[in-house]
């Protein structure tokens, strides 16, 4: 169960393929899922390396952790949502098809169920209209 | 959307109510779901009170999100699950139903799907045989 630096999700944090960035500081950066599960669907990672939970430095999940909140309390803001689900997959049993840990943050309008996990590739231009919604919400 | 001291989990927290405890520090308490969405279903609350994580105490977060991550390693382990589904739910438009921030510590069989949220109360021996398991795992 080792890390692999060519996961997508490093070569998102190495600038080698584009995204909707929203956020980023000293230890994580924010972004828009692809396929999201619902409007405004964003991810939150460290940029300390792990595969997931499972073997990430306890001091990089408390630095990144306050980041999810903040992405999550945005988000709920941005998107005009009712709530909030915050998920984290380990290993493939659990649904993780991207090996560099993330977290999930999903607004959610009441009575929407999620869209499947890994489903549809949303249109570039609702993602870039979205990060530029919750960059305004981070900002604000 | 203020915190209500008298929602379950505060119950928990005060002894006022059993809970199958697994783990205890300064800064957050581990209990066993008395609905498991799986087998080895746990959950991490701060003692800290809040909503849930929009209102909570970054500090707290990272203090907690260690917890978590000590849980899920053992479950995993506990359980011999293949992996391990971390999920926090804010408002009830995301799931939540206990106004008490936790985070549901679930550990995944390759090919079992999640039963549903809230479903069905599991038997109290396999609550507690579980609850051994995990904190045989925990001390190891």
């Amino acid at each position: 169960m080792s890390y692999d630096s060519n996961n997508i999700f490093a070569k998102i944090l190495r600038g080698e393929i584009p995204s909707h960035r929203v956020y980023e500081d000293d230890d994580a950066v924010a972004f828009m899922d692809v396929m999201p599960q619902a409007n405004g669907h964003t991810l939150v990672i460290p940029k300390v390396p792990s595969r997931n939970i499972l073997d990430a430095d306890p001091a990089t999940l408390a630095r990144v952790i306050p980041v999810v909140q903040k992405v999550a309390i945005a988000a709920k803001e941005a998107f005009d949502a009712d709530g909030v689900t915050v998920i984290q997959f380990n290993e493939p049993a659990a649904g993780q098809t991207v090996y560099h840990l993330h977290f999930h943050i999903i607004p959610r309008i009441e009575g929407v169920p999620l869209k499947p996990h890994s489903g549809t590739m949303e249109d570039q231009g609702v993602l870039a209209a979205n990060a530029e919604k919750l960059r305004k919400a981070l900002a604000g």
